[in-house]
């Protein structure tokens, strides 16, 4: 009996292919191993909270500072490092699914490359929830009016300067890679941060996204803009579950220990950042600051790696002419490129060290 | 070349084993056609925004009472009804995923058994955020204190009487069907509930349902416990995308008009309760309350509507002779057996109703 077997070229020719076109992909069934949810961390609060309409004040306990972690394991899956993203300010792990145009994330598209994807939702954001405790305390006139949490909301104006829709609002740039067309849809992402209601000095989810880490038996984390030096923090809490790190546009802090540096020069390092970052300014209370400002922190911080031996780079698109990216870079029409840029870095610096 | 078959008869056995096992399944991969997120819903609101420690004062627009949605279809998801689940007070979409204990929960549990299932945070929860505006005018001095919105979280002490899992704190029912050894994974999914910002007698989370119903064509809206009554409330607005309802441990509304009742007699009703519904009560301002009583308010309007031509239902497990099933029992040791009962349920009366 004649076997009839694909020749390894054609093969090797035809894999090559498949991750080509993502509207095939789009139309593919996915195979996954396994999903699910569940929670990192999360520690028990007594709380006495005011009487509503219909119920009673309630002195109790409830569950704070839990991240919740939603997860595919691909068929493959543990072949490869997973990876853990964490979203930006006044957004949730929304930013890494569907794109606003309707397209593939970055969650399923790493999943289509083999890889395992973890989305937390910060802790406060989302479904990990928020610790209400400072806002019971105002309402029963215990804490005064100007002590209570600030509740960050990104309006559509300050979004499209801050993410570099374009110079001003309702005017995009010519050669801009966010659809456009699509941004009501992106103002639907944007929902109230209540990080404030966190200690800033050491936000928990750090401390979650470590432990994650942690739990996974290595992942790189990948944190974007609010978040974007997360995976750092975390690092200097327990490195041991962090194989690599993707920072994604984001203020690089400056003010690390030679020790803090040596910590993380062990772990390999990519920073990424978009276009345009000096044509637009937000206007803060301190002056006017833009995104090449914090480039520039990031570029003087991996510098800082580099000599304490770190595997560290910083990835600006222009610089390897890919033009027109905005801040949400993962929602871009040009995803699966930059999403292919960070997959094959992942690929050289953490999976296969030997051939840089 | 002798080749070695699974003779049929045995490749028919082993398939038909395959769903017995939730741990079989979960161990066995899933294939689906697609999967991603969307909003349904959503308006630009102005807003002023108080300035933070950086930022200066916003006045601009945000997008309030969005929807967000997330979706698998199955690979054989065209021949079944999609269904919509929307989970209660204090909890997010979690609610359907994997259980506190690990197991499958009812989303992947029915995209398994061929149904496109979608997942809605209800607006002012989760991933769909809430309206932080009157906040902000408390925040300004602009709104008396009095006026802030209440923000409500299920205790561990009032989650454990009101979800009845024990007589009293601390103590577990003998014959209870929920993980209690995971409970602190419940009390991880209890997120502080902010519907007080929306207008009670038009949420709109109802509006939104009904919009998501039209969207697919058809579809069966599933709520629980406060959103429980929330597909009447969506088919109230707009039936034309409802074929189908089932409401899970509610309060049933008794002051529907003759007209309303009428529309609503025209879709497939199911009112599922567990256990122990009068075994622990519940103090509110009023006095006491027990899950009986909603029992018996959905009894009446189960009437109302059969009289009206309605083919409607109460299931009460226990008179299944299904026993110790919880508030929560889509979590629940038996979360499969209830699961196949309801998807028995959308068989027989919404997509073959020639054989009831």
């Amino acid at each position: 009996m004649k076997t009839y077997r694909i020749p390894p070229r054609v093969f090797a020719f035809v894999a090559l292919l498949a991750p080509l076109s993502a509207t095939s992909q789009q139309a593919m069934p996915l195979t996954i191993k396994s999903q699910g949810s569940f929670f990192v961390g999360g520690e028990k609060k007594g709380v006495t909270q005011p009487a509503t309409a219909e119920m009673v004040a309630q002195i109790g306990d409830i569950t704070v500072n839990q991240m919740y972690v939603q997860y595919q394991i691909p068929l493959s899956g543990d072949h490869h490092v997973p990876v853990v993203m964490v979203h930006g300010c006044c957004l949730s792990s929304k930013t890494w699914e569907t794109t606003p145009d309707g397209r593939m994330g970055w969650s399923e598209y790493f999943v289509r490359h083999n890889r395992s994807v973890y989305l937390a939702d910060q802790v406060s954001r989302g479904r990990s929830g928020f610790n209400p405790t400072e806002f019971y305390q105002v309402r029963m006139g215990r804490r005064p009016i100007e002590q209570m949490p600030m509740i960050v909301s990104a309006t559509h104006q300050l979004a499209w300067i801050a993410f570099r829709l374009g110079p001003k609002y309702g005017e995009a740039f010519p050669d801009q890679q966010f659809p456009m067309e699509a941004v009501d849809d992106l103002y639907k992402q944007m929902i109230p941060d209540l990080n404030a209601t966190l200690p800033g000095d050491s936000n928990p989810t750090w401390r979650d996204m470590a432990a994650l880490g942690v739990k996974l038996n290595g992942a790189v984390l990948m944190g974007h803009s609010e978040s974007g030096f997360f995976p750092e923090r975390a690092a200097l809490i327990d490195s041991k579950g962090i194989r690599g790190i993707v920072s994604i546009e984001t203020t690089c802090e400056q003010e690390l220990s030679s020790a803090q540096i040596a910590e993380l020069a062990r772990i390999p390092t990519l920073i990424l950042f978009g276009d345009r970052l000096d044509d637009v300014s937000v206007t803060l209370k301190s002056g006017t600051w833009t995104w090449g400002q914090a480039l520039s922190s990031c570029k003087r911080f991996i510098d800082q790696l580099k000599k304490g031996g770190g595997d560290a780079e910083v990835m600006h698109l222009p610089a390897l002419g890919i033009k027109g990216n905005s801040h949400m870079l993962m929602q871009d029409r040009n995803s699966d490129q930059i999403a292919d840029l960070v997959i094959a870095w992942i690929d050289r610096h953490i999976e296969d060290r030997s051939e840089p």
